[in-house]
């Protein structure tokens, strides 16, 4: 399993992954699901897969060839961020007609959700969800974030604290309590962490960390979180039965 | 959809349901999934449903049916909660055997997941988790709760704070929680709530209560807790990054 989230904000992107990848429980790996492409100066994407792993690593794979290929369409050369996700699409696409009646075969669905983010040059930081099928869909100032994977145990929160006008330090606060949530619930969610920020109109990254079981922060907000949960829990008033009709 | 949690503790046992049931989102009907089975001074029992409706209720309209008899196995007549399991996930094969082949040819799978709780005079009171298949596992020490339904929205509360040894009441102010996390998730979850509480070893059911929109407690508890959190959110640090390798 996977839970990755991604939050399209007035002041640029939050990018948050884990690493763990499992075929059963007793399986169990770390592979990076974020993948970033930055030409300084010009254009930032970030990609974060969930699914299959021979799936997202094949997409990412085909996207760097056809980078290296320095013609034809590709991330370098696409004009705008809807081409971006469009090209994406396609190569997921490329896949599926390669794979996908050789797993079916074996009985293993063509199983794939990635998260396509970024700003290019012209225009404004963009955020898309793009479906097995290569089609997708753009975060709006309504629902300025998606989720693949794991999503549910990690839901209520951002729902409750994050708009579009909320800061990056406070977007990636939610980001990881979200996480924290999620890995808290779901054994095949967890550490390392991938996180990246990027500011709006700065087209190179602003912060790109990997967070382990050592990062000061990240145990801080487990601990806090989990304390100030239980305290706000315990002040609220138990039920008074006679007000009950 | 639905939600429905059960907690089995050392001072009794809590059970809360929604009560939507739809079939599509332009189908959204009440009904009732919460069954009270009571013989004061010797037993009492819930049962709540999930799944397809037509199976849940079919479940319960035999369950009744065969109390109607007084003779043979019945909810009245079995000898502890164990007995009463089998009892339920018999009935539920009896329902298999007749409608599954008939649902399967109109691609229907035979969805249902039941939770019995209750106490027979001689043991503690015990909750079980029934499956489709009439097998089921019983709530212990170390997991004291069972959900059905869309459980995930409000797990994470649940797991931070009820144990064994937590109170019936706060126990229910912690379902009453973690349904409104759930309703605010999941459009298909909806009120009007029904919540019950048995206190150990008193063989008749300590209160009983329908919760709508207009109930004051689950208002205050929404509005509070989601303050509550905000606040709790707002208290935790930002990232400092330069903290971060």
């Amino acid at each position: 399993m996977t839970y990755c989230v991604a939050m399209c904000l007035d002041a640029g992107l939050v990018f948050l992954s884990d690493s763990r990848t499992n075929a059963g429980v007793d399986h169990i790996n770390s592979f990076r699901k974020l993948h970033a492409f930055e030409r300084q100066g010009e254009r930032v994407m970030v990609l974060m897969t969930a699914g299959n792993l021979s799936i997202s690593q094949s997409v990412v794979n085909l996207l760097r060839e056809k980078l290296a290929a320095k013609k034809g369409v590709n991330l370098d050369r696409v004009k705008n961020m809807f081409e971006a996700a469009r090209h994406v699409g396609d190569c997921l696409r490329e896949i599926y007609a390669r794979d996908a009646a050789a797993l079916k075969a074996f009985g293993i669905d063509f199983n794939a959700s990635l998260i396509l983010g970024g700003q290019i040059k012209g225009e404004p930081p963009r955020v898309f969800m793009i479906y097995a099928a290569g089609n997708f869909i753009e975060a709006t100032p309504e629902t300025p974030y998606f989720q693949i994977g794991e999503s549910k145990y990690g839901k209520p929160i951002i729902d409750r604290v994050v708009t579009r006008s909320t800061g990056l330090d406070e977007a990636a606060k939610c980001a990881l309590i979200s996480m924290d949530s999620t890995i808290r619930s779901n054994l095949s969610v967890g550490l390392p962490l991938d996180l990246l920020i990027y500011a709006r109109d700065a087209f190179r990254i602003a912060e790109h960390h990997v967070i382990d079981h050592d990062n000061a922060y990240f145990k801080h907000l487990h601990a806090q979180w989990g304390q100030s949960l239980r305290q706000a829990f315990a002040a609220l008033p138990d039920p008074d039965w006679r007000h009950f009709q």
